[in-house]
């Protein structure tokens, strides 16, 4: 399979992240994160998001920044809110409750939890015989590729301060989120807007690695402590902070974001064109409904994930990213036009 | 306040275990829990409930049973599953949680978890990016007082057998459900109906304890370790022996509750007699909605909780206990005849 | 066995207590410790300990106590130090580690850490690849039963100002330890000895129970939220309330302490009147060595535990309690006279 | 600096490993561990290593493979056993404990546990209210570059059969223990002597990742669930793949190895032409003591660690790897013929 729909992981990295670490790669470094390059990519991450102040930390995954961040946050007694599909309550089998905590979910509209439905469950936890909700959990992009607008973020994070919330954001695809079309969030507005995110760099072609930000002065104390006592503290961090360093450096980071945005706009195109209807889309996923037997070909030949069966048809779901090319749209193109 | 429906572990301990204890409370016994106080209660809770090859552990608490049990039945990546108003996914404070484990809820109906709702949650959890649900936690009597049938308990049963969960009910209301009016399960019957359970003293008059008992041969091994572990093994277990060897020698267990069942009734009647319109009940809990002002006093009055508030009116719990008396019932009777 | 030098929790509790738990035993109480014995033990407690601000906290036994107390005061990378022979490192099947943190050992002498072990211990720790000592565990009595001087609490306690480590006390045995012949420690200056205590009720008479007491401000917000996330609240709470209450309301704990320190005296004597050399003792535990089958026949004879093996010789252990009689003296004494 | 005998894992990986990662760096791959890199490395380990029947598993470091292995392996209760410089007990800020297991220390010689004093940690661990001990680990070649030969591992194996123990290998440098100059033990008898290892690529060159090689079949059901459950599972897993099947299909991991031992050798000879007496040493690692002034100098330009401080003089730690050049070997000649 060349054309791949199926995920925005399937590819190590872009060209240029492999050429900085070739060229890195026999470079004598500082262990553990305490090298030259970590530093300067954490100096870029830290000035292109508007938090001068901020710690920034290179961890190997999704569900290792989530894990050592909620673990770090919480007291064995507090929990995270968020919405019921996030990934933390669904796709990480259990590893936050497996650090202690509670994942308290509410309902969510679009993937993201509403205020009315936050404001009941902090109602509903009155006394110590129920967990204290202490964290927000949400992600941008969320799950299903839909996009906060400043405003709701502005919300959420007066709904947290109010309550007594520390706000995090899985930014796991942050990259498409803020250079998807209809996005108002600037990079350098997004420090003031949370106490802690992660910049994903695995699902943006920046090879292995995600940059967890700790905004907030409250959460950077001993940070690295706790991220070797989870297991998570990477002896050769270097190899992250040169693959960031060369994405933030010049702007890749988000030119390969909006390069998965963009083919994920012509994904859509070609399913128009034949009459095909994918949902209402915002960055690089794109889900749309198909009879049958042509959701089972599209899955067989692109790779696609089947998301949900109903009677007649089932809805499987399309993932551009950095490496998507017009030749893998063109593939698409003939391979419905054939059908 | 002498008369209350607050709840049924407002009085330490019926006459009969307060003698108990009065008259061993200078013996010398072994510590933890190998007296043979504790040894005689768990062989007559072994004949009681069928299950001569049990294993049985004698803990001071719900939250703590619950804990033990399920931290040492589950591997770190497995799963309860339970419908969401089970006590351990509202009121332990995250306790299943703070050891490791996540709750999985099903929607419920009267405090029961659907057979339609547990295969649901089932064939969601397909692999290892989320949890691998192994065990099913059901109360009996549940959260709000309602009762298994044993139709039920044989579904679930075979449910569990054929999907590789253990199956575990939390008995902390056991002897009213037992003794309920329309209650079809024998005591005799219910070690070979589940893998593992507890009988709740705390709420029906024996003083402080719960006896875990551990049906499944494979749910035996080495719990002393787990539960000293946990700590939750207490120095003086005989305390919970004598109570429980009690309790259990000449029928007193059934008898405490039969008798919280027999004065839920005389409250129901006492409300319909002033034509108030309690729900269905079916053990020693009776939900009933009342004008606020009227809810109000009878919070003030009889230390009812209240469960909830709809624009007009206020839904309150009343709870019977092994103490609650006739006197109790006239009480609330001339109450209400003023209002 | 009527006479028995195996342990002081072998009895429930003292005639007094019984009589007070026979007393309220039907009395309606507040749940969940909050209950007005509850309040009245925790006021004669923080009156008796010298420390008015404190939070008293009554739990169900000595590593539940323990257990509560380290994973609520520490972070997920803190260790608590300790000497080697420390309960919580040897006797609680790995229950702190249970809960996240090392238990970090150092040699101890006669059952204390020293100054000297704690330092190089502290030093060894320089950097995230270690764990960071945050706490200092010592108990008063020692496993062994020696005592603290004042001067030996002072030093400790400024050893852990000086070095950010919260000082806490397992007062399992703290009656015995403060009423011990060469104890200079007042209870009134006991709180403002350490950042948190607990007062042993279970190995003095009282029943079931310990008093967790938290002087320190930092180390009191939300702690029932983390007992019930432990699964450590008691629904009957009040029941240690009601122990405890009489046990300080006038002076009856400290009373069964001395008695039981004076009967190890009386053991002693006997001891040393057959030309037994038990070791020097400082409370209510005393170790003397004998010839294995003397050893043997004491052991089988009063339940005495074996402390160790030598050659030609074992060593035993003689607890006193509250419940020791002059009648067990004059046993022990009958007993090595035909010897 | 270029030179350096820090550590080895300063840099990122050989040329050979780059290579194959540039190669491989834009491929399309299975997500997860499951891609053809991954399955084709785990058969060449597991034929390397004698082992066929094993399951083979890519984890991103050394703490998080013993973390991985550990929390699976033992139940909430139980403690690995290992030498008290074990890095697990000493370099892991606790990262075991905080998986909730004791790490149970014994009396080591050269970084090895003793038979003896495993034997003596089994006699006092007798019941519950201790800690069961379930795994021994040791490391290959050990903390301070001592390697075990064949007898003395089967002898640690045949003493865990025999005593219910899984022998467990950590093998961050087992590279270079088994192409050490004394060693007896053949790569594919490996497999046979323990129930699990890793085989360590981070410190040989290969960039980063850890194998985990789970050898005894009750050990390796639903170990991806549990690696996921702990935050270790990388989606980009192919990425480790890449590297080990680069680096086992042709002999590379020990020719890395064997040159990192050869290097220690001139290290070495050197230190004895100019009269230094470097200890006794077996694989890369190297200790040697020098006057304090030399020893600083020394670990200025050379970056070596600071072993331990005498009155007289400081021991510091010479690293060699892959990398090592001879150019470094000069340079530290003509270093040392200045002094």
């Amino acid at each position: 399979m060349k054309t791949s729909f199926r995920n925005d992981y399937g590819r190590f990295a872009h060209p240029q992240i492999l050429d900085a670490i070739a060229r890195y790669g026999e470079e004598l470094n500082d262990p553990y994160g305490l090298d030259r390059h970590s530093e300067a990519a954490a100096e870029e991450i830290k000035r292109t998001f508007g938090c001068p102040d901020a710690s920034v930390f290179f961890l190997m995954g999704g569900t290792s920044a989530n894990l050592a961040f909620l673990s770090y946050a919480l007291r064995p007694y507090e929990a995270v809110l968020c919405c019921d599909s996030a990934h933390i309550n669904v796709h990480e089998t259990g590893a936050i409750e497996g650090s202690g905590h509670k994942v308290l979910t509410v309902n969510g509209i679009d993937g993201k939890p509403t205020i009315e439905a936050l404001e009941k469950a902090l109602r509903a936890h009155t006394d110590e015989h129920m967990v204290l909700p202490r964290a927000l959990y949400i992600s941008n992009a969320t799950e299903t590729g839909t996009i906060y607008k400043k405003m709701e973020l502005l919300k959420l994070r007066d709904f947290c301060r109010e309550n007594g919330l520390y706000f995090y954001i899985d930014g796991a695809r942050l990259g498409t989120a803020l250079t998807a079309k209809h996005n108002d969030v600037l990079p350098e507005e997004l420090g003031s807007l949370c106490d802690a995110f992660y910049v994903g760099g695995g699902k943006n072609g920046l090879g292995i690695g995600e940059a967890v930000v700790l905004v907030n002065p409250e959460l950077q104390r001993h940070f690295r402590y706790h991220i070797k006592n989870r297991g998570a503290m990477l002896a050769k961090g270097y190899l992250l902070g040169i693959e960031f360093e060369e994405g933030f450096r010049n702007g890749l980071y988000f030119e390969l974001a909006r390069h998965a945005n963009e083919m994920a706009e012509e994904v859509d195109h070609v399913l128009q064109k034949y009459r095909y209807e994918p949902e209402p889309f915002e960055s690089n996923q794109l889900f749309c409904t198909f009879p049958h037997p042509l959701a089972a070909a599209l899955i067989e030949e692109f790779g696609c994930e089947k998301w949900s069966v109903q009677d007649n048809a089932t809805t499987i779901r399309f993932v551009t990213s950095y490496a998507t090319t017009l030749e893998d749209i063109a593939a698409l193109d003939s391979f419905l036009r054939t059908r």
